[in-house]
């Protein structure tokens, strides 16, 4: 038999400002237990989880926000937009550090490498992109699926891209750039 | 200026049976590259992503699949559907292992615990849920938010849980069932 418990479960509230939260990464690194959900209210907040204290609302997206995520060591926020573009922020000060702007369509889903080092987005207008993250440089756009691209994923080692999409297939890249 | 480079990148495609990939995972153990990926096919199927070979088709689920993930050693597989069921696979054999069936609404995404012991489910019934992966035995059943749950995360010591819902909240849960 199904029980619904409530005991055991200490529910934490953090707060009633989000229309939709759709993502939310937990990075294991500090004393402080951050937690990120993005929102259709256009903003990326970051909590205290433990707390349930609203440490940040990052503000600068201009359409509803679809993907967040964490870099490796949980100091840097990576977000993907329906205004086409994917934006880095510091993770403890909320201050937009990169905007990302060569997609020409909603961007479904950001990827950190595994060395945090770059940044994959996949967007609706069919391509692949591959960004330093520290610089914001478009290292590599990748071409080949049909429609619009869902999802992406670094192999562990970083050297190769997955990506779904809507044209019925799964892709697998080399995110290694030759000279 | 953006440049759309195919040097540097040579797709491997994976074949065209999907109608829309949403969600997939990169093992990083062992020496098989396996991905998987959730269609709305009603099937997972999972590639070897180094020669683009179809390994196993996973077939159960009797409405689009909308999360595919693996455990933390890459040898099993949890997948969220809108038949309102999670059920976990053997990664190698594509065996259907466990159908877990208490949900009553579409399931939006299913997580593992860091140490892969529990599964945790949100739903459109509202509900959190929390399963023993092996056994498929529903340890937790959380009520609290009113609308339906998209997004769940563990904290990285296994110890809480974070929910994101259509009703505007983030929630912090303790996972661990009290006697």
């Amino acid at each position: 038999m199904p029980r619904t418990a409530t005991n055991g479960s200490r529910p934490c509230e953090l707060g009633p400002a989000l229309y939709l939260a759709t993502r939310y990464s937990w990075p294991g690194s500090g004393s402080l237990k951050m937690l990120a959900s993005a929102s259709g209210d256009q903003t990326v907040k970051v909590w205290d989880a433990s707390s349930g204290q609203d440490l940040n609302t990052l503000k600068g997206h201009t359409a509803q926000i679809v993907s967040v995520v964490f870099n490796p060591d949980g100091t840097r926020l990576a977000s993907a937009s329906d205004d086409s573009t994917v934006r880095v922020w510091d993770a403890m000060s909320g201050r937009q550090l990169l905007t990302l702007k060569e997609h020409t369509a909603p961007v479904a889903t950001v990827a950190f490498s595994p060395d945090g080092k770059r940044l994959a987005s996949a967007s609706w207008d069919q391509l692949l992109k591959l960004w330093d993250a520290t610089s914001g440089h478009e290292i590599l756009s990748l071409n080949g699926h049909t429609s619009k691209v869902y999802g992406v994923a670094f192999s562990p080692d970083g050297t190769h891209l997955a990506t779904a999409s809507n044209d019925q297939t799964v892709r697998v890249w080399d995110a290694t750039p030759r000279p």
